[in-house]
């Protein structure tokens, strides 16, 4: 066991027995004579590596069977271009709720492809809250409604699916990807970096319905943009990122083994609530976030002097709590808690900050 | 010491010593407590990692200082969309020279945003040559000309650098990138997929001149499909697929021990012409390519009888030689034979080749 509880917000902390038994395989996959890595992507063994990943992700996520599920590269902010390119191609409108950096950079890159309408914002808020649904200026006629559903930088997370009559729902799922059960019946496409939940970066995974498929189809995007042909040919257009396949498909193994998505949401709403609880009773840490909306995932946290953040961050590089560093554009702390922080991370976070808390008040 | 020899066209054989290193860093990279697949992007660790890949790259092909090292996604097969929109905007005009299969892939590609103007081909030779450069209908007003400097699938290379005058020279270098010196500076950008020589799929590099920077800036192309803007963000316009950097890091290292790439060119020279003398000394094996042209790193390569190709492959496999079977496109055999697959993995090819013949004849 490694000491150090790893809380980046991605690239982010791997299960150990995922880690050990890449390690293990890594120069001789089951006997085959070779690595993961050097396999052909049109041989059997890496082959079966990726129906299986494809197979247990459905699984796991209760994935309609009529769904793709591609596996795909360039990462979400690449999807906030393609995504457009590839959808917003009858009306070329689409509504876009901001509910911090991420939406923001999603609504910048529509806009060289579609006329977005930012249907509700809380920047106002500071980023500190989902949009009233009730408030929503939602545009009948636009291509497809996109939402973030974790916001990693911001802490927000919306924990119930909006209902956008029947413009299709596009959702940005990156940083809760595997969190908990998602409806993915209730979305017409859901995607996600890999660096979080899955896997190593360098890998986006996109499931869209077979109406999202149709309608990049007939958008005619060329050859390796468009989603409808990566469909096609089941992610191989070209040479897919064969590891980061492999790896994520061990961290589903993984979560197959800990009881599956509704198990892991038990862990991670205890984790959650055992961070959030300690910050909310003491008067030094803060987090500015409406209660329904904390993300379960990424718990940004300020201290009541912002000049002892080094001290803080130096003192829990010590204890061996690494990146607990706030994004750039917000300052403060951030501790991520994706599936594979374990509960004991957590606590001796918790502990950490207690101690910290005594000695600087 | 594996005993299996991979002749897969790519993903492909990496340097064991790379694996092991890379088992053996897996869990815990330079006691730093965390694994590479789990380190920010933005931290020092990481950062380390990603500079020292660029610097020795830069070293290992003599890089001109002022051209950009690109560590980008998608493959060669994206980069055939994104060079004409990056690139081809001034005139809209592109020469591409036809020598085989990913040619032919660029010049589709490149026909969605530009006239594609085939200045040269090869396809009446089927493929078995590089046309004379004396026959090239260039289009002094094209934006640039793309060559296919190794045609991994008909095994054919180019060994000289064309003079296309005072047109940009943008080539494809995917399956010959580091196999040999490359004057870096007589072309304008450089581009390939790293899963031949470099490590596993999913990084593409680019390597382009400050004139094929500051057009890309020009073109205003969207955010994550710029060149220029992946320059200015040192390739962390978004996440970049991390764990294959570090593995291209570990093979630019090796590289460097094994002599850089003169060294290596002299192997590869030997592995080649050991190869291709015992193709051309029998009657039963044969190679079509123009001998000037024949590939150092793809071996195609056909049986007198075609129906004993299921015969050899399945005796091959048994002799621990795998992945020889040509690509589907063409038919017969194919021996990749890339930089890191040592000189006695072609020795016992050729042993098992010459019994097969003597046996089978």
């Amino acid at each position: 066991m490694r000491d150090v509880f790893n809380f980046s917000a991605g690239p982010a902390t791997l299960p150990e027995p995922v880690l050990e038994t890449a390690a293990s395989e890594m120069l001789n996959w089951h006997g085959c004579g070779h690595a993961v890595m050097e396999m052909s992507h049109r041989g059997k063994e890496y082959m079966s590596i990726h129906s299986q990943a494809k197979q247990d992700l459905r699984e796991l996520m209760g994935i309609p069977g009529d769904y793709e599920i591609l596996f795909l590269q360039g990462g979400a902010t690449a999807q906030f271009s393609l995504l457009p390119m590839n959808l917003a191609t009858i009306n070329k409108r689409v509504d876009i709720i901001n509910t911090g950096q991420w939406s923001k950079k999603a609504i910048t890159a529509a806009g060289d492809f579609a006329t977005v309408n930012v249907a509700a914002s809380s920047e106002a808020q500071r980023f500190t809250c989902v949009p009233d649904v009730a408030d929503w200026q939602l545009d009948p006629g636009a291509d497809y409604v996109h939402i973030c559903v974790n916001e990693t930088i911001g802490g927000v997370e919306y924990f119930f699916t909006p209902d956008v009559g029947k413009v299709p729902l596009v959702a940005d799922i990156s940083s809760t990807f595997l969190s908990r059960p998602i409806p993915v019946e209730q979305y017409d496409l859901i995607y996600g970096g890999a660096q979080k939940n899955i896997g190593p970066a360098g890998l986006t995974i996109v499931i869209a319905s077979p109406e999202m498929i149709a309608r990049s189809r007939d958008a005619k995007v060329p050859g390796i943009l468009s989603l409808a042909a990566q469909a096609e040919a089941d992610s191989m257009l070209n040479t897919p990122p064969t590891y980061a396949i492999y790896i994520a498909g061990l961290v589903f193994q993984w979560l197959k083994d800990q009881g599956g998505v509704q198990a892991i949401e038990k862990t991670n709403i205890e984790k959650a609530e055992r961070l959030y609880s300690f910050i909310d009773q003491s008067d030094f840490f803060a987090n500015p976030v409406k209660v329904a909306n904390r993300s379960r995932m990424n718990v940004p946290f300020t201290l009541k002097d912002p000049a002892l953040d080094e001290t803080f961050l130096a003192g829990a590089g010590d204890a061996g709590l690494i990146q607990l560093k706030g994004h750039r554009s917000v300052g403060g702390m951030r501790a991520s808690i994706y599936n594979a922080m374990p509960v004991a991370g957590v606590n001796r976070l918790v502990e950490f900050m207690q101690e910290f808390e005594r000695t600087n008040a």
